[in-house]
């Protein structure tokens, strides 16, 4: 089975209930992604594994969800250099500022690109790679274009009680 | 004169002594650029232009760095499929979180690729910048690499007193 | 049909609920308004038409409520001199600080009168354009003296036990 | 001598040196305005005497800086009808969040149209004012359209170092 | 009728539910007491009033309890030299760092006795005030050791299930 | 020696820079007070020593100001019932914002009299001393007023460049 | 009956439902644990007889969970040299921020073990009093390897659907 | 050469300034220790393998410094059972509450010992280390209680002016 574009992967069962809305979304736009649960803590070696053989899988896109000490997103990004996008999980006592902290406040040299806490960013990260793989895919740019497109056209004029 | 991949722009001069980061490290990795004066507010149809013309002129990646109500980098991404890549730029009274929540919490839609506060963040831009590119330049990858290795291999093993 | 003087603005249908205290504010002091969704990020084209004909069709005051990134107050301050009032919608994950900093950090040039967050922000957004207004318009003034002696006066001397 | 448009007004006179930019703009623009020191705590007489006159004295629009425990803005809202505008002054251990929150915080009832923390919310206050006049004084509305203009068009196309 | 010693007043009715606590401690420690809705913005001349005659009425203690932009406890110690507690109310955006924020960070001159946010808040403001009146009182003294060593009594050794 | 009415204890040496403001006012309000160094702990013994004997050795009021995890205002008042007011100390990484929680958050049961984070909260702690002790000091009582009311007069009407 | 190597400590009856989850993971370890309810303010003395005697009583760890101003970890700290693993509770008002900087910003001299917020932090504290007690026990070393191994091989390759 | 008790490692030479402390008080406590450079995320084999041999090498206690997106303590007790006392450095923008947030929060399974930010953190390091070291070498047992009755002894009973 070839390797899809994108890899979806987690700290934990848990957080799946966040990064589903970027599967949702990849599906919508018609883009093959795996899903794998990863944790940075409890299989490292999963994450070096993972992360070792990214570039030679053909991995475009890497997005990787995780909460409290996020460490998932950012030692992803030191293992490889395909591009790591970030999600950080909410919280229960810190709302995700810690896993927003964790994800972010990458040193020189390791870039994750961090989504907003929670679901949009979830979502938004599914966003981030169609936009990544538009850059040498027209069919996933046109889709992209429709999307967005879509999206505009969906804004009622005024505002309506329910 | 042809579009270089990478556009670095900012919301003022002021965000230039952290967003000139970005530009160092693009030349060490042999990525051209240009780079820009957009202010959300007070030349909005400039980041309108840019951001309309951004995919027929064939920019790849966009960094955009921002402080305060940092509206640039949200506002560019709703203007353009190429991917954004946001940097806070640190202020005064806030530290630039301030900066950061007005460029990582982006609604469903709109993804800006967030990177740490500062200058640090800036220099991350440009390596995602050129982990996008990698995708599909083997010149750049291999560049990219090098960088990498070259920074691991720069690590003493001890510390020591200066 | 002529237009009112104050234009209540959002950034999605989700924020209705919160801006509805201002719309019912300004029904309590006979002050016309118009309602519209405007969302900076997904109908900037009907931001930009928006704020460009702002003082040619006379608008007085704009209350703009939104959240998360919260770009619509500041964009809008940016495309017109017509006053302002922020808004800063709760949010999940960060209880509305980060619609806050993106409405209050403006840059010296482009001002918006930001409120509390939440719904008694909405309503005394509502009660700030009144206080505009009434600088030319005694009947409002009339009005706007009366509500507030009314506030006022129903304020028991004592708690009660409910 | 006859009452100017804008009273500025302030908790100490060491608020002075963030709210002279409130000043200088209002000079720049051609408006005429008074500059008070009120402190809510220690001359609550003369916060009272000047909220009470304000509107028989003709005053269009208030200006209030205060840090830390900033009751001057709000205390002021609750005694006249004229339009508030408040600056938090940024303060050494909390960096003007507790100037921030004492003044954006207001219950329904009693708006302050709070502008960013520091100088750049003092200059803003002024353009805030200025906007407010504009709606009644086709001059300043000139001049305000002019400031904007030229504030624009300073911005060059490219940074430069320095 | 006699003034008691202590005096509770509160911003609102809505903050009966957190400061109903302080009454009931004192009710606990036989000190009598009055209540009082004491608006900072909608009531200013009750406050003013209040505060004024507090020395001549006789008043020891003050409790303030106030929430969001709480200018309450604040505004009273301006007015009178008697001792002012206050109680942060909490808030729903921002937890009643809001009103603590407001009521703590008084400018040399004015202090203002802040206590926890919330109910433990009130509890404590109760036994503060019953703390200042026990220096001059010795049947208060006893009542409030008997009070404190009933709680340190009333501790189990060892946690239980429930 | 008799003992003072006003005890001013703190953590370490490094906040006397800070207490010495507490200092300052009682002197000039011509009330008598000790000074010692009690850390909670590097000598509780202390502590406990001067908590259990505060009330017999004829204490009014103990000031109390710490830094960090400011253990030495809250375990004072777990001691004796003398009313204690607590000082939060500016630190170097949070700024203050930890000791005023360690010191602000106490359980029902044990209130410390929080005052506003560094030196402006030390003059505060004294000037409520100098509040609680004119509940039964006629002398100190007139000083009070006197103090406030020079405060006051001291306030020049217009701000002045310097 | 002789002592076992780990003490669970708490400040009330209401950390227990936070701690059990300390003794839960203690239990599946096979590592005994007494528990008890040590107030720093309300059973002060209670905690200076544990503190006092834990060296000799044979305890090698405390565990102690508090919440608010949260002094029990770091007075414990202070009476004994034996490692202390402080358990930061989580709070109403402020999610437990008060807690944990009431827990770790010990000054030097007195460390605390600080744990994350809630029950995960509680768990750890017993995993990490498990891995000081492995140090000498070879046996407890053995299960401690065992229990993170079964973690490790508990986590599926993919999350799913419940 | 013989493995010492203690390892301090850290994430960049950068970190050495806020780590020297620890090591100066091993040295005053006469225990043997290591340094050495462990970055994270550019040389994650290199914590992998100190990770991996800690146990066999005979490491007693790791204590682990970075800032930032500070990944190295929790990483490093994913990868060994040798209790990890984690450092937060203090950092630019976020004054190293990203450091905290990134080594508290881990979740169940992976406890990190977290001291308080900055070089206090740093000595209590190793204060917490030859706490843990005292449990089974007298020794060091009585050296650690000489020195915190130094520490005790060394505190003036008032304080002096410089």
């Amino acid at each position: 089975m070839s390797t899809p574009p994108v890899g979806i992967i987690m700290g934990s069962q848990s957080d799946w209930s966040t990064m589903r809305e970027a599967a949702t979304l990849l599906d919508e736009l018609g883009i093959a992604y795996e899903t794998r649960i990863v944790s940075a803590h409890r299989t490292p070696d999963r994450l070096w594994e993972y992360g070792k053989t990214a570039v030679d899988r053909g991995l475009q896109v890497i997005i990787a969800g995780a909460g409290g000490a996020a460490h998932l997103p950012g030692m992803m990004a030191s293992k490889t250099r395909v591009p790591v996008v970030g999600v950080p999980v909410q919280t229960r006592a810190l709302s995700g500022v810690d896993s927003l902290y964790s994800i972010l406040q990458m040193p020189r040299g390791f870039p994750v690109a961090t989504m907003a806490i929670g679901s949009a960013g979830a979502a938004n990260a599914a966003l981030m790679a169609a936009g990544i793989l538009a850059l040498k895919d027209d069919a996933i740019a046109a889709r992209l274009d429709a999307w967005r497109d879509a999206l505009s056209a969906s804004i009622p004029e005024v505002p309506t009680d329910d």
